[in-house]
């Protein structure tokens, strides 16, 4: 047997093969076209599996304690009889190590422990690549039996954007204090959190009283993303396990609320079908670029969009030409007589 | 002659011709196909007299006074010996008006000047879409010879990023007291923005002056977009029109230390390289949906996905084979031998 035969693999994942789950995820982290169709083929057995965890993505600065809090975090969550899969989202992550989780002794505890699996972040590559193997590692953690998935992220560019889109709720990290006590505000990650932590909280639990009640009115003045949930503030310490075990029962009333209202399966269905359209695009401009004629033309065309001497549309448009072979021309009666109408207005 | 035509087009746009250019205008704005190739044509002739203005965008919270402040600080910049366009980008207008500059008496004055050309915002379709056409209509604009653009949007969504992503210089106008002065700060639009006016000062000039400073101090938390420019705040009123000079030789002092750091010719290689990969994507896309096989599969297979029944990966894949025919197998000899070294690595 193949060490990547989808059907083996299928089979042996569920029955909580580690060394199975390893094998597939590195399928799903390879850039090969075969490995693809292979990952393609077992992520499709595995699927009746999968969507069976609570979801949540944890994000913060770095410096908030974020390895500490989800090493306690993690462990508390198993003694309530679960079991957890831990992955990240860090674009910035080089093969060199480095990366947040690339250290597994980071969360030492939690990684040895038989209910949980701690996984750094795929490597190289764009934020799409690197949010889709993550997704895709979260299906098999699923079909292996882990009931809760947290997905940590670091706190720059648009990674948190990435991972609130893959999860069902997304808690941000915060300090007590300091002047960075409104950061999260100002780089508007807060707009996408469902539950907001002052983390580090018994060094001085005045100062996170104080800055939990700041970031409340902040919150106030902003949109909730869902009718049914005015995100929390809670006070928290990963490092003595204060308060976490609040943070786990406000996530719990979050998934029942979220329920009732069918707000996480409208979720969960928007997240994949956005899926599908992005997977789509990424894989058109793959396509695209392995084109020989596209590969030949698109330095010279780019070169010459770059110093303005080709409109940008054109340069698409002869490219678009060059890989399909031909420009469809469909005319359009609404558009023709929308363009009438329009001609007087200038 | 066809009243499209390209080449008259392009011959009588130069000359300041403005039925030529609210024509050229229509047909870079019109949806069907045959006008878009018109429209290329047309934009690939002009394209060596374009990219001489100073493109300037300008956004705000309703209720800033961005209307008011357009037509003193457009009046201003005239008397100064230039020609000013103004456009709009506002992906929330209808047909049915109530669009920003859908009507034309919020800047009597400007709108009526023979060295001034202002333009509502295209109608309907996606951000993207109105973006396309409103920067091709700025090219057209600098053709027929307006040297400075002002790009009006609405601080909703991701306006702000497409306006951003086409011009030399965004501002930012602000409030000078209430509740939400530092709105602009909490939606993350003042990463973008180049300048920052406290607009209505006259107001209260003390309270004007005090929400500067907080904004200035706000400011030095973050990173500038440049190297060679730290955004400054000003104070200005549209209404009496005190202070507008001080943005116009702001502006210019921009413009300067852009020019000699050689930023600004960076920018806009940047923004004419991502403009032509956004327009590929739009295109390949357009043309995807319009394939009669992808019509009529794409429905059932986004159905399976939304309701867990299929990967979204799996569905990508069927759908691009469809389109394309075949799926390009390549085998990539880097990849290969980064998967292998990834194997041992769970």
């Amino acid at each position: 047997m193949s060490r990547h035969d989808p059907a083996a693999l299928a089979e042996r994942i569920p029955q909580g093969d580690r060394r199975a789950l390893a094998r597939a995820i590195t399928l799903v982290e390879s850039t090969r076209d075969d490995h693809r169709k292979l990952a393609e083929d077992l992520l499709e057995r595995l699927l009746p599996l999968t969507g069976g965890s609570a979801r949540i993505g944890i994000s913060g600065v770095p410096g908030v304690g974020k390895s500490t809090f989800i090493e306690t975090f993690g462990l508390h969550v198993i003694e309530q009889g679960h079991r957890v899969g831990v992955l990240a989202v860090d674009p910035t992550s080089s093969r060199s190590g480095g990366s947040i989780l690339g250290d597994k002794t980071r969360m030492q505890e939690l990684s040895r422990h038989r209910h949980a699996f701690v996984r750094p972040s795929p490597t190289g590559g764009t934020l799409g690549g690197v949010a889709r193997r993550t997704r895709e590692v979260m299906l098999l953690c699923e079909a292996a039996g882990f009931d809760v998935m947290l997905i940590e992220t670091v706190g720059v560019g648009q990674s948190e954007t990435a991972v609130a889109d893959m999860v069902d709720l997304f808690m941000l990290l915060l300090l007590p204090g300091g002047g960075d006590e409104l950061q999260g505000i100002k780089k508007g990650i807060s707009e996408i959190a469902d539950l907001l932590v002052v983390n580090k909280a018994d060094v001085d639990p005045n100062a996170a009283n104080a800055a939990a009640s700041e970031y409340r009115s902040a919150l106030r003045m902003l949109r909730p993303a869902s009718d049914s949930w005015q995100p929390p503030v809670l006070t928290a310490a990963g490092l003595s396990g204060r308060g976490v075990d609040d943070v786990w029962a406000k996530i719990r009333e979050y998934r029942q609320a979220m329920d009732t209202s069918g707000d996480l399966a409208k979720r969960r269905a928007g997240q994949a079908r956005a899926w599908m359209w992005n997977e789509l695009e990424e894989s058109l401009i793959a396509a695209f670029k392995k084109h020989p004629e596209v590969a030949r033309d698109l330095p010279e065309l780019e070169r010459a969009v770059t110093a303005g001497d080709l409109p940008a549309a054109a340069a698409a448009r002869r490219l678009r030409r060059t890989f399909l072979g031909h420009a469809p021309d469909t005319d359009d009666a609404a558009a023709k007589g929308r363009t009438d109408r329009q001609e007087g207005a200038a």
